[in-house]
């Protein structure tokens, strides 16, 4: 059997495998929407399988070494954690393969508008996931702090977009099965977010031990 | 120190009270919405923060019977679970604010229209949680087996009242912001579903040590 540590590292090594996995098929979603393209659509689809697997494999890695190693403190808070990690990645891939369901109907169709506001909701978005995932690897609770921080920008570009979006409704009816799939490209977009945020919080977790959850001072 | 058993049943009856506290805040959020009943909906918002720490306690409880007693195999795989199922229970209380906060904007204007096929929906996927969660107490199976059968229901409900909405959008603009919110209440409760359907799945792996996410065949 290898060494205790060899294994965590290896669970961690999977956990980022998992996470890049998952960042791309965010950025995918969004530019498949964006650029019209199909083919990158239909790439999603296909790779959300692999992100299942690994999902999979990551918990049996973690419950295993649980249930073998019977870790004490750091190690314990470590495993918990990998283990929640895991389950908000696999959430974020389910919201990228919603987005692609989205952009498929909607390059089927003319476009209502052109997107300037999406593409920077995604980006803030997919920023959040990287800097959430490279604090965890870094054990950097500022980093982790900051992604905190940028929730609030998510949310208030993601209501603009929505409200933009109703008024198109309003003034063009033809347009609301259309603005209706981009207003739900936004929550998913801001789903993403939330679960980056819930990543962030379990990086403070594990650098500090203090559980920061509905905790709205600690985003201040 | 009490005996490790009892500190099991100790953490389920916790989980339980969770379940009731999620369960009543699904119910009087919808009740809230058809009702047209602003009280009811600020109780969810109060009942809310006892949600979250409800969550906080039965992880920490979970961590610590981890950490302290090093369970194998079944005792194990019962604390991953608790902890799975915590969470998802947490979610579900958020679903229900977020119901709430679509049924504040909602009383405030007239009705769009006789709200018909969404306490239906609300009443499906309020069974999915109760049983699927009753699945988990009684560790029974066919229950759990039942609740992922139920999930197409559910999907196929959200879908025509989403549809209904949309031509109700397109043939009374005035009705655009309204119908809107109406959508996201329905997209709210199919996600309490898919919640439940997780539970379901956890229930699953508790009883037959099988891994059924991602597995289609095994909601046939």
């Amino acid at each position: 059997m290898r060494h205790f540590q060899e294994e965590l590292e290896d669970l961690q090594r999977n956990l980022l495998e998992m996470a890049g996995l998952v960042e791309l098929a965010v950025h995918e979603s969004v530019q498949a929407l964006t650029q019209r393209d199909q083919e990158r659509a239909q790439r999603v689809l296909v790779n959300e399988a692999r992100i299942n697997q690994k999902e999979i494999h990551i918990d049996e890695m973690a419950t295993r070494l649980l249930a073998l190693h019977q870790p004490m403190a750091r190690d314990l808070r470590f495993l918990t954690v990998a283990i929640k990690i895991n389950n908000d990645l696999e959430r974020m891939g389910d919201l990228a393969v919603n987005i692609v369901e989205r952009a498929l109907s909607l390059i089927a169709q003319l476009p209502v508008k052109p997107l300037i506001d999406m593409p920077r909701l995604a980006h803030l978005s997919e920023a959040m996931v990287h800097n959430s995932l490279d604090a965890f690897v870094k054990r950097d609770s500022e980093l982790a702090r900051a992604v905190l921080v940028s929730d609030d920008a998510v949310d208030d570009l993601r209501d603009a977009i929505c409200r933009e979006l109703v008024t198109f409704m309003e003034n063009d009816p033809a347009t609301i099965a259309r603005s209706l799939d981009l207003i739900l490209v936004a929550r998913s977009l801001e789903r993403i977010a939330d679960h980056a945020t819930n990543i962030a919080e379990d990086v403070l977790f594990l650098t500090k031990g203090v559980d920061v959850r509905h905790h709205a001072e600690a985003r201040s």
